[in-house]
């Protein structure tokens, strides 16, 4: 169809295209003093679209971008997608071990990094030997000497005159890649197709809702999920962007009052910080739609924000599926249910998105659905529209993600007779703490490293405030000492600080006569009493 | 991509799926007595799918229907769908040749027709060979003995047991044809492709604003482009549609009230008839989203609804766009303006749809776009995904539409500096009365064949109700005597009535130097004082 009257390309370029001829002097973004209007915003993509072609970046070239949620992260979702370029955005609390992992793996060829983490590329610039220009973006923080290259603005400027752009080849091009945490130890990088992008966008619009008069708050990092595409479906209906830096409940609340925001997304974690400050039942959230997943919210959290006023979607995906791919859709008949009552159905995951249609089931181990009886455990699995082409550069890791044709997502769940899904366990190997992914092995493989461990093993337990954190089981050489202390600090220093174990055990093992270490029986101690075995999704 | 995990053809059958999955006991059809949830409608579906294969029905094959806005219309936008069928529905206003020539050209296998036409079924029943069956829907009209063939109800419990599904090949399949009057005379089959159609129906939802908690009136017909593909739209969100088999305002005002409704469409004539009822200014019609197109609705019908408490959303489009495919965006500034100001702003057809993005120009003769200057007229073209896939079986016409790469609307139109487009005449030689399509050139076909005439010329002449109705000049043959009311008898017995002119005038005609009809300055007199060449676009 390439080619024909009746067919273009899905692709979320068009929604700027668009947005800036229909609403050229609408605030596109707003951050602080800054407000650049939807002609300001496309013009500032223009350049750097033409900056990127000058720097030698071409159709399905890769760009790193290190930037909290402010403009320039904003941009940096259309610039390189402009010229068909691949967005890498990177997860700002990676360790700089991690961080060069990316950058090298997805051979991105320019990164663009805030100059809060310049330390932090200074230590790994010299092992990054694809990447010809590094481009610092000066905000809060003061310019850094520590690693040559232009100011954002600088290289936006350096773009030559004109409109610079490149059509993808098909919709299936990748436009973007998102590394996750898998159960393998390093990143995977999630790739996104322009058509899932799109179509994905436009879910996210319809579910949530907007449309020309929204103003939406960046409390969801842009680096998760592509910001679960909201980066995408805010600018397809014209809505304003409220950028801030960092999350902070107070600041949150500001804003939402400032800036009359209609519309958030965050984790559960972000919702308890909300609700947990001094007066915050002062707060007045009606007319604010917030989108929460990451984790499973508890109903509690649910009932606390909406005695506040707000109307609480609760969405669950993972990063292979553009984020959000189910939500806990509301019924009519709910309206007659007290709240608790509601909270409780709306703690689920629900069901699938319109553009997911019926891309998701729960299956037993031979991918038969399990029974919808709210008790029969199976795997989620989806496939669609929503769902990665694939994990870049990763052949095997893909091949076993699609196993049987549905995406495995690794989180275990339960199948009610509504047809709602509610998560209860996790299958594969990962902690999710604050809505960040994290792999026990690759935790375990760090602290291997220490001189006086001998075996280590790492679940997650239930934390009140992040879900669950990592907790390392160690069994440590003989003769030797180690304290709970020295293992955290020593993981620290080695990877991102949320996924040090919080706490260290020190002992004998669980194995199994084969000699294998008996996770479950770990983890069964530390949930004993939880009426779930997970308190996070994979949506990160 | 397909038959890859992440790739499924965009099919409004999903919308279906997801629906009776997630809302199985929601009122799905709401029709005076009878409810069918979205379970019943499933089930129903299903039914007529085995039903139409059982008869023999095939991927590909047409399926015709001539039925007015009751439940089996709406249903006759999945059965068919859902076995790789292709829906013909037909206008109902139609006369028996129009009917028959539809069927034939077509080639329709299957016709379900309300009782109320069997009438003029029996006329033309002999003049179908392909059509293997004819199904007589009995809602308000007794059943008919005229046409052989199964109630509509026994036909659906002919369905076999289990599910009845075919895929399509691909998502450029074509799904349902749509008869529109074109220049040329007899009406041309409009395709409609899975893709498009599923794009148009989340264009609708998100341009409308629609959730699972709509409720949506069906006083435009579903017969005209599907019903702008809101036959789908409501599906995809769970929306409940009240069905209602006539317009008449005093019944849409007591559905609305009574059904709660949240949404509906119609051409500005409906409108009109609404606030043209004793007592309009008693009635609250907050709450209510009204799309209207098929006409530019003139600023003061929009006020008057307004006033009323209607959020009025003007489209345009026209039959060969899925329906709607530009909408008058509301700016957030015109808050400031007056309602008088806000309502002429909002009589112009305005932007492309978010899901046409840039597929909408207005250009002049050699395709370049005009200035933005609100003055310089063009046409109206359109490219992109909602754009239809071809006329059925009519290579030329097709190739003629798509000129230049682009759909060739046939209207002319002013482009403004803000980006909005506003009709200003038709270039194609069409009528538009009431919403409906009139060829100008059939009717004086028509005309022609009265023994009494020379020579004819038809043109669309302002009138308050209709927007345009047709006006025929006639040159009677020497020495002959006609009258207007026989020739507009004549015509009325030949066509849909709504196409008879409903003035004659008789003298000699304006002509070139060659003889060609100045019909232009037939138009000029008539149109005489008035801003605008035009009251229809053409959305039918």
């Amino acid at each position: 169809m390439t080619g024909d009257p009746f067919y273009k390309d899905l692709n979320p370029i068009s929604f700027l295209d668009r947005s800036a001829d229909v609403y050229p002097d609408k605030p596109a973004l707003s951050y602080g003093d800054i407000t650049y209007t939807y002609q300001d915003f496309y013009n500032r993509v223009n350049k750097l679209a033409g900056a990127l072609q000058k720097e030698g970046i071409k159709k399905g070239d890769r760009v790193g971008f290190l930037v909290p949620n402010i403009p320039a992260m904003f941009e940096g979702h259309y610039g390189p997608l402009k010229i068909g370029a691949v967005l890498v955005a990177i997860n700002t609390r990676l360790s700089a071990r991690e961080v060069s992992y990316i950058l090298n793996h997805s051979g991105a060829k320019v990164l663009v990094f805030d100059s809060e983490y310049a330390e932090l590329i200074n230590q790994i610039k010299n092992e990054l030997p694809e990447i010809t220009r590094f481009v610092q973006v000066v905000d809060t923080f003061p310019k850094s000497s520590l690693v040559k290259g232009p100011e954002y603005e600088e290289f936006l400027n350096s773009a030559g005159p004109g409109e610079h752009r490149v059509p993808l080849e098909s919709e299936s091009d990748p436009i973007s890649i998102n590394y996750t945490s898998g159960t393998t130890g390093m990143p995977k990088g999630v790739q996104y197709h322009s058509r899932g992008a799109y179509l994905s966008a436009l879910g996210e619009v319809v579910e949530s809702g907007m449309n020309y008069a929204s103003k939406y708050l960046w409390t969801l990092p842009m680096f998760h999920c592509n910001g679960w595409c909201f980066t995408w479906a805010t600018t397809a209906v014209g809505a304003t962007n409220i950028c801030l830096r960092r999350v902070d409940p107070l600041e949150v609340y500001r804003l939402i009052e400032e800036e009359s925001v209609t519309h958030m997304c965050c984790a559960p974690t972000v919702l308890t910080s909300m609700y947990s400050i001094p007066d915050a039942d002062q707060q007045d959230l009606s007319g604010v739609t917030i989108m929460t997943a990451g984790a499973p919210p508890a109903p509690q959290v649910i009932r606390s924000m909406e005695n506040m006023g707000a109307h609480i979607l609760h969405t669950y995906g993972l990063t292979e599926t553009y984020g959000p791919t189910t939500i806990c859709a509301i019924q009519p008949d709910w309206k007659e249910k007290s709240s608790e009552e509601v909270a409780n159905l709306k703690a689920r995951q629900g069901v699938a998105y319109i553009v997911a249609d019926t891309g998701m089931r729960v299956v037993d181990t031979e991918m038969n659905d399990v029974e919808r009886n709210g008790s029969q455990m199976g795997e989620v699995v989806m496939n669609g529209n929503i769902v990665m082409s694939g994990y870049f550069d990763d052949e095997d890791a893909t091949n076993k993600a699609f196993e049987g044709g549905w995406f495995h997502s690794g989180d275990l769940a339960v199948w009610h007779p509504d047809g709602y899904i509610e998560l209860q366990d996790r299958a594969k190997d990962i902690i999710i703490s604050g809505g960040e992914n994290i792999s026990s092995q690759q935790v375990e493989k760090v602290i291997m490293e220490h001189d006086g461990v001998l075996e280590v093993s790492v679940v997650g337990v239930p934390d009140e405030r992040w879900g669950e954190v990592p907790k390392a089981f160690v069994m440590s050489k003989e003769g030797v000492t180690v304290s709970e202390e020295e293992i955290i600090t020593f993981t620290r220093d080695r990877i991102a600080h949320f996924k040090a174990p919080k706490y260290v055990e020190f002992g004998e093992l669980p194995k199994t006569a084969t000699g294998k270490i008996q996770k479950y029986v770990l983890r069964d101690k530390e949930w004993e009493g939880k009426e779930k075995r997970i308190q996070g999704s994979s949506l990160t």
